[in-house]
């Protein structure tokens, strides 16, 4: 089915969800080499950042999910799933006040963007101020890009369906690792749950 | 590294989730026929059913986490995904009051298991009464079984990780479509939120 | 400043939210005899009942926000606050299944309302289906009546003045005890989040 | 019956909550005279102040819940209720950034005490990390200070009960208004859902 991008992303009730674009996640501070590399090859940073310069222009609000870690841990779960054990072996991981956790600069307007930090957890809504955020702007669609196909990006999908919203993911403005299995979720799980459009379809329909 | 079954998954702090194993999903009015043969094929069934029989054995609470519509759609976003489009074109769809919104027989213990009916969204925790009742059971791991590796048992171990719980999940007793890529969602997504157990090592764990 | 009713309260973005007004409530089964007294001085439930039967003709949903306890407590929290360990030191009180969690008759059309139930707290949104509902029905506004203006109904207003909704109280159908603190309820509390109109102008609104 | 402070807030599973004790709020820069004139009367700002210092002493963490608003409003119900309309007649009422939104300095320790802060409603749990930050922490109890006995202590007590925490307000460092009123909700809504204890009988009870 042919996706009315003009309509479904239509600037007054739409957001632009990038997660955790972050600096220790896919920028010069980034913690995962092969992750960083797809995205290098893909050029998710940029293609993010000119679908967010076209979503100010037209008058959509960017909401940055993003994550950190307070040093004394307190407001995460620091031992309930592999991958957090993992991460925190590294007592530096993306600390509240370092550089790790600042939004990639190329994608960030300080001045109309806003933040929606977690100390918990691997995607948006859960536990946050997200959605009370998107009803209070009357936001009834959200478009995603960021990190990652294993986790944020499917978990964002599936939390915003949940909630009523309907989803659009910016195809080349994410990644997974490996790459393929990547491409798998796009395929299997995201299609369910959302519409895709290249960064330059977007841009475009913002455009019009 | 080598999980302690008996310690994770201790009945004292443990409830099982069985995951939309309802006659309309996987059972004998099955809509969804490629998912239906992986799950013959791996006997999803039989491994759950024996898996939740020694969960109440033991003493862990056997919670079905059900789906269902009302014939007036009420609680149900109708609109907000692809997949739910494609469902709901069949009006008779996973309807309320109807065979196929019925667990499976040889998977339900009505006289001790609870069930979390959801009309709305496609993972068990988001705006449902499943956090409290496990919150009030004293729960802190969640075993997980049923359907499917696309969206539910992926979406359940992100929203139990998220509010703090640890997972398990039954290897043999869930699927994807198709089944490789359920495969692959095991290895690169679930792999990161939980441990896996097959059937056989968990009924062992619990009967010691 | 004069409210504007047919507005506020259009049928097409407002749900009618009865709270507990069950037989064992505020019914022949009623277990709390002062307020029993104070709705019957007050013809509450006749208040309601009409109300809703406006509320029904002019197309607005009537959700019926209901509490139980399961015999096994599952669900529910049992003795972190004061009034349900007191509620609880009856083991029959409020049972699932039993003629004390029934909507009294005159307040239910079962053809057309919804029922939300819960085993847990004392308002009805937190932990369960309810805003997903409204959600799913477009619901913008919300009408309240029903028990008590100790807790249940500005909690009810408080939960959904802070996810978004507009909250109208119908003033002729809630009570509290002691009847004046419910009095006081409506004027230093209920005021802040609400406005109140009573029985007749919604009627009036309704029908106009 | 006698509580037993010494079990029900032992420092290990009990969090201090301190309700927008915030200089616009109940400090030097207070825009509710008739709630300062109480707070005054009572010394509700000392008696927070001085059982947070005997929380810290006792290693009770001190999680300050405040509230506050953008210049552009995201974020915020900004008409949902005639108390916000009310607010905001003021475009700086509490205003993100200004000396307003600060804590009371002699409640703060910046080093150890955590900021719970919001940007709709006028409860601290509904839509924010708080839940997940109690949870993270291990925290079964909540003891609560601040304001107001209108809207926000009793709206902690109920989204607390209803999530299953024990909660305990400080019946000598809280205010409402009138004050009469705020002494009501004391006896006929908070003591439903809370112990009540003087800040002197916490302090003791964390000293022993």
């Amino acid at each position: 089915m042919a996706i009315d991008l003009a309509e479904l992303a239509g600037p007054r009730h739409t957001a632009f969800l990038v997660m955790e674009m972050q600096r220790g996640v896919a920028g010069d501070l980034a913690a995962f080499p092969e992750l960083a590399e797809t995205c290098a090859e893909r050029d998710v940073v940029g293609n993010a950042a000119r679908a967010a310069e076209a979503a100010r222009a037209a008058g959509v609000r960017v909401v940055h999910c993003t994550a950190a870690f307070r040093a004394d841990r307190a407001g995460s779960h620091t031992g309930n799933s592999p991958f957090i054990r993992g991460l925190l072996r590294d007592p530096a991981h993306m600390l509240e006040g370092s550089g790790a956790v600042e939004v990639i600069p190329e994608l960030l307007d300080a001045a109309s963007d806003l933040e929606s930090r977690r100390y918990h957890g691997f995607s948006p809504f859960t536990g946050t101020s997200l959605d009370p955020t998107l009803r209070s702007l009357g936001v009834r669609t959200v478009v995603a890009a960021g990190l990652s196909l294993n986790l944020g990006i499917p978990g964002l999908c599936l939390e915003a369906v949940n909630l009523g919203y309907r989803v659009v993911v910016v195809s080349d403005a994410v990644a997974g690792v490996p790459a393929a299995y990547g491409d798998a979720v796009m395929a299997h799980t995201v299609a369910l749950l959302a519409a895709r459009a290249t960064s330059a379809e977007l841009i475009a329909a913002w455009e019009a």
